[in-house]
């Protein structure tokens, strides 16, 4: 297959991420928390040519679907991503995505005087305060983050 | 192309990784440096069928080869992947891999003591001292790691 072509066939069951901004599929794959290990059958694509958006990336997971909760997730890195669930090699739903209210645990607050970076036992919590451009804020410190430091952190 | 197949194209000049160990794919781009934002078109799948191996990972890295030193640090990953550098479609070189004698800064000691985690001007440097199984050994105070440890690090 190497040296052939590679054809990433149309998957019966799971997930197909299309129109992420290009360079930001990992950071898909980090939000689902998703890094290969689990044994779902992924295949991925960065930085291809889109008429739309001048290159994307493209994610589809063989296996998985994504909740109402995850696609919310990726709305922080790729917000005008398309989110396809599949079963039977048909898209069955169409993910409605909305910058989530609360976000908790994945991000790191960078405020090195805040609660969550000084007492081991604490989990990050952030609401939101803008989509468009995106501002978050920690709900410890109150601390407001944007769309770059969410990117750098997650990639 | 979200709900068609999805073919990524044979590559005009670059490096298709193959015979990675299922699930590591996401870590041999770690070693690479790659993350997306480079603009390199990258090809990846995780956990397909393999004859060999009975699942295994590819990665199809366009318009980048690797160098000799890059695909020694493969080894600590993928010891048994296959590296080959394209150009004009065609396969022009295959890399002999070797574990690196020497590996530095891009993991971490696990000894909490160690003064590559306490003076922040430190870099790490691991030696190797056995390549199957993999176990290498910090050349400040002297702790082995082994594969798990790296693939620890590197995921």
């Amino acid at each position: 297959m190497s040296d052939k072509e590679l054809l990433v066939t149309k998957i019966n069951y799971g997930t197909v991420i299309d129109h992420i901004p290009s360079g930001r599929a990992l950071a898909v794959l980090r939000v689902l928390g998703i890094n290969g290990s689990e044994g779902y059958r992924v295949a991925l694509v960065m930085n291809v040519e889109s008429k739309k958006m001048g290159r994307k990336d493209i994610v589809k997971i063989s296996g998985r679907t994504v909740d109402e909760k995850e696609s919310n997730l990726i709305t922080l890195i790729a917000p005008n991503a398309t989110i396809n669930i599949i079963k039977d090699y048909e898209v069955v739903k169409k993910m409605k995505m909305k910058v989530p209210l609360v976000i908790r645990g994945i991000l790191k607050c960078p405020n090195p005087s805040c609660i969550t970076n000084n007492d081991p036992e604490a989990f990050t919590k952030f609401v939101s305060i803008s989509e468009n451009p995106l501002r978050i804020k920690c709900d410890y410190c109150e601390t407001t983050i944007t769309e770059a430091e969410v990117i750098k952190q997650v990639l």
